[in-house]
Order: C-alpha cells, then sequence, then structure tokens
C-alpha cells in the first residue's frame, strides 16, 4: 500500500491504545480508509475482497442462485455462547442452508456509534472471521458507516449471503402433505432464554447458552444423501410457533406437536416458567424445524444426529387434514388445544 | 392467505390512522407477519420476493457476478431532490454499475425505531418501489428489525445487490496509465449541500438538489459503445476528492485537477464558500468519476452527454507521472497544489 503523504496531524487517539470511533471514521476520509483498511478488512481478507466502494466481482455460479439478507441489532453484543458477529454469519448462512442452498459469500455491513470502543469491534470481527471459516464463506463486501452517540445502540451489521441451489431442493411448506411428520433439530429455546439471561442478568443454578451455530453441514448432509424433505427453516424470532404458523398458512394443514416431545433443556424451561413463558414461543438460532414424509423420517434423523449441530434432533409432529385451529398442541394427557401466534413477542433484540 | 385464528385482540392502533412501529412488529409474531405481507411486501412485490425468512430462488446467471452492500442512515430522511428509500436503491445500484456490472436483483433490510410513523414507512416504500422500477432491478428478500426508542434515529436501510458482469469489464483504478484524462459526469457536491442545508435549515436564493440518481444506464451505454475505460466509480463520501486519492493510491500515479474546470452550481458554491467547504470534497450520490484514455474522451462525452443523468459530463483533469503529492489541483493561474485528503469530512449522515 502506498503511503498517503499529507500535511495533516493525525488526532491523538489514533493509533494508540483507547480507541473509539469518532464521526470522521465514517466520512469518507483518510480516517475511514484507514479503518477499513487496517482494521475491518484483514480478520476477513480473501482473494475477493477489495478496497471499500468497490463492488466484488465472483466467479460464475452453475445453477440457481439463492439470495437472502439479515441485519442484526442484538443487545448485549456478547452473550453466554455467541455475539453479534458469529450470530450474523451464522444467521444469513442458515437462511440459505434451509432453502437448499450452499452459502458462498456473505456481504459485511456495519453502523457504529460514535464512542464505540475499537476493542470491541476487533473482538466481533474476530468472531466473524472465526465464524465465516467455519462455515467456508468469503466476507467479500463490505461498508461501515458511523452516527452520532445516541443515534445508533453501539454497533448494528447487515449480512447478505449469496448461495448455489442445491437441486432438487426442498419445495418448500406448500408441499406439505397429511401423513408428513415434523423434526425438530436440537433443543428449543436457549439463543432466547441466553440474551434475555445476559440482558437482565438474572442469576441461575445453571448458565444459558445460545444455540447459535450453523445449519449447513446439517443441510449438505441431508441433501448428499437424498433424504426427501418438504421444508426446513431456522426457528429464529417467534420461535418454532412463528414457523408452525407460517407453514400452516402455506400449506392449508394443520400442524400438531406433542409438548413431551419437545426438546427443552433444564435450565431454559426453569427460566421460562420463572417468566411465564413457552419455549416453543422462544428465539433460537442454530435450530430448525423440519418437515418430511414419514418414509424419511428415520434416515433424516439418523443423519442429523451424526452432525455436531443437530445431534439432539427429535421428532416432535405431524401434518393434519385441516381441523378448527392452525397449529395444536398436545398437552400432556388432555386433548389437543391451539398454540396460539402472539401478536409479538416479550423478547425484543434477540437477533 | 388463509386467515389467522387466535384469540388475542388487537391493539387499538392496529388497522387505523396515525399508526406507529412498536417493539412488537419485530418480533416475529403476528404483527410483524401482518407488517411486513401487509406494508412492506405489496410496493415491492415480484415473482422472487417470498414471505420473511425465506431466502429468494434466482435464476441462472451465465457470467461474473458482482456483489456490493451499503447501508443507509442519511439524516433527514427526506431532503430536497431525493430521500432515503431511492437513495438505498441507486446508491447499490451504482455501486455495481460502475464496476461494470448490470444490476440485477436487491435485498432491503429495514432497521425501524420504536414509534416510527407507519405513514413514513410507506412514503420510503413507495420511494423505493418506484428507484428501483426506474432502474430495473427487483427487491428479492428483506429483513425488518425494530429497536426500542432511542437506540436508533427513525430508520436505517441496507440494500445489497447482485450485477452481471458486462465483459470486458473496466480493469480499474490499478490500470490507469499516466496520460489517461479524467472526467466527471456532472455538478459534483450537490448531495452533501442539499442534505445539509435541509438539517441544518439555511435559507438560500436558490434550492439546493441532490444529485441522487442512478447511474447504470449512463455506464451500460459506455458499454454497449466499446468505450476503452480505465476506472469509473461514483464519488459518494468524500466526495471527487475521496476517489482520487483511491486511484493516486491503486496506480502510484499522480492525478492532476483543474479547478476551473470543475462543474459547480452557483448554489453549491456559494454554500460552500459561506461554510468553508470544498466542494471537491462534498458527497455526491449520482455522480461518477471515470478515467479512460484520452483517445476515448470524445465519444465517452458524447454518450454521457445524450443520458439524462449525466449530460453534465466534463474533462476535469488527468493522470501525469508520479510527483511529490497523489493528486494535485491547478486552482486559477498559479501553478498546481497539492489537494489534501481529510481526515475525515464536515457533514456526517450524508448517506
Amino acid at each position: 500500500m502506498t503511503s498517503i503523504t499529507t500535511g495533516l496531524a493525525c488526532p491523538v487517539h489514533e493509533g494508540s491504545r483507547n480507541e473509539w470511533i469518532t464521526l470522521a471514521h465514517g466520512e469518507g476520509g483518510r480516517l475511514m480508509r484507514r479503518l477499513i483498511q487496517e482494521r475491518i478488512m484483514p480478520p476477513v481478507e480473501n482473494e475477493f475482497l477489495r478496497p471499500a466502494g468497490d463492488a466484488a466481482v465472483l466467479p460464475p455460479i452453475k445453477g440457481r442462485l439463492a439470495m437472502s439478507t439479515d441485519s442484526f441489532v442484538v443487545s448485549p453484543l456478547f452473550f453466554p455462547g455467541g455475539d453479534i458477529g458469529s450470530l450474523a454469519v451464522y444467521g444469513t448462512v442458515n437462511d440459505l442452508a434451509v432453502a437448499g442452498a450452499v452459502p458462498r459469500w456473505i456481504s459485511l455491513a456495519f453502523i457504529l456509534e460514535e464512542g464505540l470502543d475499537l476493542d470491541t469491534l476487533e473482538h466481533v470481527l474476530a468472531s466473524v472471521s472465526a465464524a465465516a471459516k467455519r462455515v467456508g464463506v468469503a466476507v467479500v463486501t463490505g461498508d461501515t458507516k458511523v452516527v452520532p452517540r445516541g443515534a445508533a445502540d453501539k454497533l448494528f451489521i447487515n449480512t447478505t449471503g449469496i448461495g448455489e441451489m442445491v437441486d432438487p431442493a426442498p419445495p418448500g411448506p406448500s408441499a406439505l402433505q397429511v401423513g408428513d411428520e415434523l423434526l425438530v433439530s436440537g433443543p428449543i429455546g436457549c439463543h432466547g432464554m441466553a440474551v434475555l439471561g445476559a440482558r437482565e442478568g438474572f442469576a441461575l443454578d445453571s448458565p444459558l447458552r445460545s444455540d447459535s451455530a450453523p445449519l449447513n453441514a446439517a443441510v449438505a448432509a441431508l441433501m448428499q444423501h437424498n433424504v426427501q424433505l418438504r421444508a426446513m427453516r431456522d426457528a429464529t424470532r417467534g420461535g418454532i410457533g412463528a414457523v408452525l404458523h407460517e407453514w400452516s398458512e402455506s400449506s392449508g394443514h394443520t400442524l400438531a406437536i406433542d409438548e413431551q416431545r419437545l426438546p427443552v433443556l433444564p435450565e431454559v424451561r426453569g427460566a421460562c416458567e420463572l417468566l411465564g413463558l413457552d419455549p416453543v414461543h422462544v428465539a433460537n438460532e442454530g435450530t430448525m424445524l423440519l418437515a418430511l414424509p414419514h418414509e424419511a423420517v428415520k434416515l433424516a434423523l439418523a443423519i442429523l444426529r451424526a452432525v455436531p449441530e443437530t445431534q439432539g434432533a427429535v421428532q416432535i409432529g405431524r401434518v393434519l387434514a385441516r381441523g378448527v385451529a392452525n397449529v395444536v398442541v398436545s398437552r400432556g394427557v388432555g386433548r389437543e388445544v391451539p398454540l396460539d401466534e402472539p401478536l409479538g413477542a416479550p423478547l425484543p433484540r434477540i437477533c
């Protein structure tokens, strides 16, 4: 890199410890260029990533493309089991994977609040870098904006991903058929309760840990074995309850789950009971719902249980002919009752 | 759409006028689903856009891909000549276009502040929709997050775009050669001064209007006529000064511009003089810098001047053998003086 000759002096905090983000870091001058070239790009370096302002030029892809975008505003930025950096990578990777795509490239766009400690940014970048390596995606383009103190909360991230569709892809929730079975890939409610616990600082006997994790290896394994899949969805905001309601709407069928089969860790159940929450409505960040024909269930469970991120996969319900409710849940020995779709959720800013 | 049966009542503001965004609109429940399906998706509807949470599945592209991302945090949201919605479309479209790509698809991710008026969101969406139609891109996937009052400033947007590279693409700034000429596609400094004027409310004889506009038609025209191009870049944050410094660094050459040739509208010059700013450092949002061999200049100018968005194109400088400064400017009759690269810029949040 050619050095820059200029008569302007650097502010005292440039190049020393206890550095923080200033408005000048976002305004197109030398400070911005140095922040991007010296701090933001090196941890995620790869052959496609070029200096700010340029589009990444990427090699051709043979088949159809998948594209997905997600902004991350989680508070706090760091929580047991993850942080906003890895979450931003896995979140977009998972959206691509459950659509039946192999994630290839992601963009990384920061909105930084004036006064943010540069150490925090570096920790987040290290986490982005490690997560991208783990899942095999490259950060190929980015953007950095700075807003005045009070105009954002520390740091927001947007990631957008491009994936390569693997054909035949799962047809999606409109293809659900009566008699299909519903699987969940692991314990539910961990992410929402871990973030809430970290934010509110409530003390529990067992620590709550987010399930934040990539699902692309599990999806790839299912597709390599030609498991017949109807639909997959990572159950983020709104938990598995939100996915069940969307799938019921798309398919026109009633989805039934058995409460006793739901995998809920004791510490999550305890925290939910304390707060009057149903784990069905609590967010996950590395757990997916799957719908598939009965005859594919055994193979699917065997494959999922062999992949570390989905070793807790279980069958939790089935697709029924349309009844009076979109989603029903068997609670204990009683008969099935409707599962309401809440208006909102009691857990803001969990992703 | 299947109707949703649930025992929960709607809050009084749902479905009435004077609606606003609540935290519940971001949390995965029914309010979020209705906001997305009934308000956000219809204005940008197309065959690829599917309900939230799904990745868009897109047809194959033959050649190389281009990918670019940009977050928009401009304050105020509406300003003379544009608004955050059209800006978010043109900004990403321009980043793809100047790389030599035909923009195809964009993602649209909102971060909304609790309390935002839904009318504001609808105006922004109408503007996104109109801008996307104008440039021929489809909004194929999106995301909506809500943060508590005070954790963001009204509304932020991220757009990420995928384009199809047109070969041969311009090689980029490292290919600049001594003797090449520099063009600018229109008057400079309009966007930054228009936003500043709208934000600070200063009254001037002539209204300042942003140059916010798409550059893809101009770039397509140049490439269709096989104009030999070294590099193009939309001169956003940091103005044309920032681009000149980046190109000097990439090429190792000195870039020289002639101040008397710079197209600066009288109202922009007046406002800049009032505030002690140099229009060279003020942001544009629909104006690009081009570098090309001397023999291509005449054709390039004729083509650019025939496209409405670039009818004010002029030659402003040239590429010199490396001198003592990266960028020099001829100011009036005196000899050339170095053009400093500012540390930051006096205009935060202009894009």
